[in-house]
């Protein structure tokens, strides 16, 4: 940690930070420019209280050096970690595909789904039962029974599923059914739910919140390590910028961040990220030829007549042409 | 709502589109343009599904010219909403001032803070016992406790009280103690928290997501009015954007926006927005100028030693400097 | 300047790093954290290349803690800058009010928008003779006829007149005509632009650019002051953000962090931040609360047959309506 | 172009609006809802000023249908367009990849880099000789002297050359000695420049501003191509958001945005989008894998040492595994 003290900070002013540094055990390097004094705290900061020192009369500006994230940090697991979702794994060696419709919504249209999905070389079925909707009118999910149908289709198929949960009551209903639970975007934040997700021992997809920083997303994952659940993938699925064309801005480049500063999976959701089915092929090569560990793709078997979410989706047939365009990207990239 | 046709739909495509929405009980209008066709759609369009249409082969873009929040929206409801929260009220009459520290960090404090906003005029007693932090290892506040200490400081001084919750846990506890519930920036989308609210009968302030558009946070309060709690003030703390010299950008002209579009009350929060003590009394009196409600404003006995957002917090005599200094804007704006 | 090296530089690259310093003839000082080692230089780093040393295989970060800009800077210029233009003057002591529409149309309307703008308090004429166009289709200004309308308005009526210009070519003819020269959003970092007007001896209006962060925008200020010309305003007037209720998002906080970094007086447009009339009288009351200098104001005799950004102009009896609520605004500030 | 009424405008309002369209030569379709009143317009827009509508008191919102550029619109010209740049061409059919320093500092360096990036595989070399630097205390190219280099590296290696340029001035000169003009992002908008480049018969590489909408940047694009110069490859570069790990955000979905709206070659820029030298290569793949027809990668002989742009260029050695890395990528999209 870095402390920047003001010009008017004085000979006073810097024995008192050095001073409120030093009770707690830590110790400083001050190195004193012509036009500022730096003060340099070396030790444990987790100790020390940033916005107390912003605070100060003294101080102009508090950089933080070391990440606040650990569990999540690459530097101290300088492996890449690999987990186990039923029968297939997420991780360095292979392509996770996750693939399905936004919302569940009839037991005969998961099987459907999960089937030509199937066929096609998905590994997990995705689909919603609980749906975080802007407006209270929309559709909101089927909830349990939604989870239901994934499970069958799960059970017929051998797919391993993923459902979003947005509340201690629908992870307590999705442990009975699902094999991973997902983390929406909008509630990246939800530390509550993120708490009660950590204590569950399925993995989980934490996706980006639509204006979180990296450094967010990983505190973010932080909070669920913290708890005791370390199977976690991260997923890119764009974030919200000034750009209307596409619904969000699909942003590759935190893959290659990513990549650097944590050891946990990074998956791609350009179905949800573009809001445009047509992007969704070129954008999930895209993906794989920068070092995704998987993606998420909207299908759905009748995207004109879908609840939710329909412009974005894949047909059976689309999605089929999408995995055979993909296979040689997966191959190039040491994932075949 | 505005159906554009792709050009390659066709008289085929016009009927098929045509078909779908008289299906539902609906008439349209058809406009053909020498470029475009287009389909005005008339009646209750609650009953289309919008991402249905989009999906459609035929469809290029579909523009919603109504909003889809109804309880919330100015249209339906002429009159701005006043209403009591304690002893004080928040409307159009006067300039409610909520006051306090970020986090509650004991008895003895809240008692002295409370004492020192009174005494300057502050209506609200803020303090949060909930603290949604962005790393799991920074003060996550002191729960139930802290709203014991806000009762007490409540009980002695009669002013009210507003507290964060972040679960339906954390509202059960509040409404036993406090007299406003706040959903704070990182829960604006927290669907399911925002129904747990709704079935209370405290009023709410509503915090603005860090990257919410307006139609997004309107709709927020949407989801709390249709489970039937009415009560509710808005408040605007910032989005995020490009520039970092302050911690958000205050967007006063959401204040505008809003008293166009809703009957909702706006509070604005100089202090969460820029995240610098020197910059709250000059933006506090820019938000009375155009025309806000009230004002959340930081006020600490000791911001050096403040376990959580110090720099931003006034001193008391600050505080009581800045209400006197507010007060020709109260009275040029009609609420002295 | 702080450099924080990578974890892997060892005592070799932290040798090679302070040679390269030192070889400019700068001093180091080395503070050995537990987790990171940082090398603070002191001396005059502008003798330094900021890119050059972040391309080293041994460094991580390279953290700039003094501003690039140094005549605009208030730590070197502690008074207010206060200039002339014309027979009015553009600095701490008064509340300039610039007026006038987006285009001049005619010598006609010139004469009459002068004369109302006038009597109504402004200050100083605007009319744009050379308009940006997002498309090459749209009206682009009536170029050196436009500027002789402005200096007919002014010989008239008496006021100072301000025009924006948008080449060398385009300077060599405003200078003949008009007392202030504007430079547009769209060019603040159209650097051969800002040399030539900085080789000018007329005021310059320095609008912010869209996505321009402050410190990029007292750069530009830079690039003139470096030419000889000193005599700047620098206008806030919206910047791009998600937010889509206005046209831009006005940042008033900006006016706060200029007051701070620099001495140079600080302009609120509120027309073209929002582009819509009935938020600009609100948000003027609100920019001049928080310390405006001064005020940008699109006034049109006939918004409605405006050639160029008619709905945010205000009427004549709305321009005289928000001049006089203005009114008490400025005499709270200090500016009555 | 779609006209949206105020509730208040009445059958008064509506007839007013009717008759100022059709007094264009303008039809207008009528589609009374329930709740709002949209009248369509029919026949050639460009005649209606939308500003001019959009300040009727009647009027609540207009929204444009069709596209505002002509000549750069996929629509009127569906073939996709390929020129030639010297020996090589820009289109469909090839991978172009521009490599180069960011800045040209001697002849010796051109031409030990123009050797390099020709043995690799590039086609067309850059190099910077007017360089727009955020500091004018920053270098600032070597200008003419800078072409000059430029030009004898491309007698010697046959290579194609591009060079930005910043005025009217630069033009002129550069027209002498390369074989390509570059438009910066800090210039989209500096339409003046865009005129001046619309003259010359020299190809163009125009970059997206950083701030700049898709929209924006084709109408960037078109006032070129209005001028007679139709010539023009777009370039990606990333644009400004909140997130910080990268100097911009690379925005890949435009190349699918782009492709559907135009019929202009698109060229990615990962070098200065991201500012990170290792991130330059996965991206490269991504841009090529989603269909960008050409690169930009920045190459340097001595990054550690050079005068602008460091951190992000690649060795020769990088860039040839890049280039290497990158052929079967070109293969897989049709470009081998």
């Amino acid at each position: 940690m870095i402390i920047v003290l003001k010009q008017s900070a004085g000979e006073n002013g810097l024995n008192r930070v050095v001073e409120h540094i030093e009770k707690e055990g830590l110790s400083t390097h001050i190195s004193q420019g012509t036009e500022v004094t730096i003060v340099g705290v070396v030790g444990d900061k987790s100790r020390l209280d940033i916005d107390r020192l912003k605070a100060s009369p003294f101080v102009e500006r508090v950089i933080a050096v070391t990440e606040s994230y650990k569990l999540a940090n690459h530097k101290f697991h300088p492996e890449p970690t690999s987990f186990k979702v039923k029968n297939t794994s997420i991780g360095p060696d292979n392509l996770t595909v996750m693939a399905g419709p936004c919302a569940v919504e009839s037991l005969e249209q998961m099987l459907t789904i999960a089937r030509a999905v199937k066929k096609s070389g998905a590994t997990i079925l995705r689909g919603g039962a609980y749906k975080p909707r802007t407006s209270p009118y929309s559709f909101q999910g089927l909830e349990e029974d939604g989870l239901k149908y994934l499970k069958a289709a799960s059970d017929e198929t051998g797919l391993a599923t993923i459902c979003e949960v947005t509340s201690a009551h629908a992870i307590e209903s999705a442990v009975k059914y699902v094999d991973m639970l997902q983390v929406g975007a909008r509630n990246m934040q939800n530390f509550e739910l993120l708490k009660e997700i950590g204590k569950s021992s399925l993995p989980v997809l934490l996706k980006r919140g639509m204006s979180a920083t990296i450094d967010e997303w990983l505190n973010a994952a932080e909070y669920i390590m913290s708890e005791g659940n370390t199977n976690i993938a991260l997923c890119e699925r764009g974030i919200r910028t000034f750009e209307t064309s596409t619904r969000n801005t699909l942003d590759l480049s935190a893959v290659l961040v990513l990549k650097e500063k944590t050891h946990l999976p990074v998956i791609v959701d350009p179905s949800h990220a573009t809001g445009v089915r047509n992007y969704v092929t070129p954008l999930s090569k895209a993906a794989v030829a920068c070092g995704a560990d998987g993606l998420m793709i909207e299908v759905h078997n009748d995207p004109e007549h879908a609840l939710s979410d329909g412009p974005q989706s894949l047909t059976f047939d689309q999605f089929d042409e999408a995995m055979e365009a993909l296979a040689p990207y997966a191959k190039l990239s040491g994932r075949g």
